[in-house]
């Protein structure tokens, strides 16, 4: 691919992504945790606070649920995206939540601070051009078998149009490996690095798909210079709606925040 | 995958789609051939007319073309489909071209015969649901890195909404190897014979971004008991503004027509 | 990779690998058909005498299994030989079976016709070196995640010892599909006679690992220009030690000959 | 996978492996460090001097290459295997060194202090048996395609012979991505500690191919939990026979051993 063209930043200056009152790609590692659906008002209220004293800088949560089969449960719409904004009434944390049609941008931004474009439609280049001409900042996630270039190629789509607030995010590839649900492709965070002036950071829940796993993960992407991570943090696991087996409870969480501070100490960055 | 559902036939009948006059699934194996890109009228008229001397039995041309970079060309979008439109009137062949953005839906449709999904939007589930809504024949292509699975999933969305009118298209899977531009998965098509009640086609082309590769792989998708192929054929392949290296030109799509006759006929079909 | 080099023939002309009476690479599609594993000895000459009467070319069998865990069945080594060389002499039909360790080779060589190089040994480049040195013919299997260039270099290290009777066999590479045990990479077959002068031929038992996929991908590859076929037959397949799955009944393998034959003369061959 | 077994510690104890005066597995991370392939004497024991001041723990080099071309340096065999042993009584460091052939196992095992099984050979299951039969300190690296499964079933192969002096390495996988030679498959590192009582360190110059990835991912697997790492190292990487681009200078491995020292520590092991 000859034509390939990213863009650059003056003197190698590098992106920071401002969230509310968040910095991504500055020295703090931001971290967004949350369940992966939005499930019920009084679940979410009561989640986000104990996350936000735990240490999350961002909540995430999905209002609309893109689903391998139409027959799954696909998410609250309207009514979890306001859920999502009460919680952040209460607590304060800024709200990142996916957006999966062109058509409902202008709803989503509304009521979130950051909108995320799934894996499934890092490709989706009218939805791309859409959040990017909304003027907000977009979470951009690897398609499951991207290359690194066309994962910033499809960065690009959202630069082209002016706004340039944007950060990806590794959330693990599609390999032959079944063990776990994707490979996470842990290089892809210094590589982004030294391709790109954006900020990166790493789901390690969707990543591994066994919460056992995240931990672990996650401190090799803080270690690898990531500045952020995205965790699935639900009260009842087993519960879940959707993603139950990759989610940390509240308990776990608090366990690899208390872990994360050493190890983002230790390659100079806060927590 | 417990959930898996897919629906099924009474006596487990086969569906065939039907596109004006063309039977998709029936004894005969439909070749839909053309341009990559639509790049000018004149040009498309005269292919059009020698590709239906020559056998094809639906024309195929990009209005809207999903590209990596966003400096690449993207398609003469309306203009491109009423200049299929207007190759139909003058050829008869019933025209298939792809849709990228759920708005453009009712646009596409108004001079497409079969709305084609994209390998980059098999999971845009919107998109899924409009073109179900639209009524219109559907041809959907596998994902880059979308399981047997996953594809008749991706299906299921059509289907959800009443429309039947569904094709499948095996194009070429994301793998290590790196000669060809994909790998064609050619056990998809008996697969989907196997799982599904919807007809199955093949792209040589996009499978493997080599025209030296496409008479072959065309044959062995025929012996293997496709319904159809879909070809990208240029009349000079070397200027052409996308997918160049993987067109046929006239001369040896007529040579691969001829070479099919006999191979179609060994297999019990027509071409 | 630049220090990529391939033998070349003068003229372009390709290489014809003779095994006793059989010549592969020639006008004729030789198919290569036996049990997984030599289990015992009256049921090997009782199979092998039916393949015969049904058009089998060849007799394959396994006498030195290389299974994945220690625990599993691996062969009944020298005494296994010792079958398969009877029932050739009972036959007629040359006898294909692999070695793994290149100590074996002498012994292997003793009662075999053709050696065989298994995926999991592609790149077992002592190995490679001492059936070259052998002087016997030598079917290659393609490696599990071997690229084209990768396969040609392997082959590259027979042929660098002088023993030019060299057979590449593509058995399916591994990707992230698991409905099929792996995927076969149909291209192989054109894109080895462009790329090299050696015959290659396909194995859709090990390429597909469900039995009902085996027809349609034999087919598909003598349509796309294989030199031959390497097709799994128990008499019982739901009681053999290794493969039943993937194993044609001695009723399924007649009527895929009876189908390939149309086929092999719709594209100028007989099988 | 139902006849999946490996083998257990009583009390789920763990295994340390023991290498000379070196213990693998036990609270000190051990890196191994050195050229990728032995070039001459002079060159190996200066590189070596080097190293032990800067922190390695053992010593790698190669003696024997595997090379995917034959027509490529394949390293300087018993020459070589007399300079290790030099390398170790000048500088202490224990040798570690890969062997490729059954028949040479005796003579490398006179030399070297660990035996290397490299990634074509992890299922070459001679040559596992032999190695461990040969009661050393065994290194099996991850094949270039196995899943964990089949990598600890490899391993296994080596335990049954009661030999249970194995360290795991994972040294990236083949994907689809080629900015980078391999994949690193971070989440190896916890998936070991989770399935099984061998350690496990992690190669971060094969699995990235790019000596600027070499520290961020060696970070990452020390924050994951390794038990070691095994980097080459190169005076003159740009003259180096081999993996060149993925070498590390002298100057560059101080740096790593400098920024490792305080991740080490955060994770409670010392380096």
């Amino acid at each position: 691919m000859k034509t390939l063209k990213y863009a650059r930043l003056e003197n190698n200056a590098r992106t920071i992504v401002t969230v509310g009152s968040v910095q991504i790609g500055g020295p703090q590692v931001v971290v967004m945790a949350g369940p992966c659906a939005v499930e019920g008002r009084e679940q979410l209220i009561s989640i986000s606070s104990v996350l936000k004293a735990m240490g999350a800088g961002m909540l995430r949560g999905g209002a609309f649920k893109p689903r391998t089969s139409p027959y799954s449960f696909r998410g609250l719409a309207d009514e979890g995206l306001k859920m999502l904004a009460e919680a952040r009434e209460v607590t304060g944390l800024p709200v990142v939540t996916e957006v999966m049609d062109a058509r409902d941008v202008e709803l989503v931004a509304k009521y979130a601070d950051m909108l995320q474009i799934g894996s499934r439609n890092m490709q989706n280049y009218t939805l791309l051009q859409e959040v990017g001409d909304s003027g907000k900042p977009v979470l951009l996630k690897r398609g499951l078998s991207a290359t690194l270039e066309e994962w910033l190629l499809a960065a690009e789509y959202i630069l082209a149009t002016g706004n340039h607030q944007v950060v990806l995010c590794e959330r693990g590839i599609r390999t032959f490996e079944t063990w776990t649900r994707n490979t996470v492709d842990i290089t892809a965070i210094p590589a982004v690095k030294e391709l790109s002036h954006l900020p990166v950071i790493l789901d390690p829940s969707h990543g591994t798909g066994r919460w056992k796993m995240v931990p672990p993960v996650a401190k090799a992407a803080v270690a690898a210079g990531a500045d952020g991570l995205l965790i699935e943090v639900h009260p009842k696991p087993e519960n879940a709606l959707s993603d139950g087996p990759q989610s940390l409870t509240p308990e776990n969480f608090q366990k690899l925040m208390n872990e994360l501070e050493p190890l983002a100490k230790a390659v100079g960055r806060s927590i």
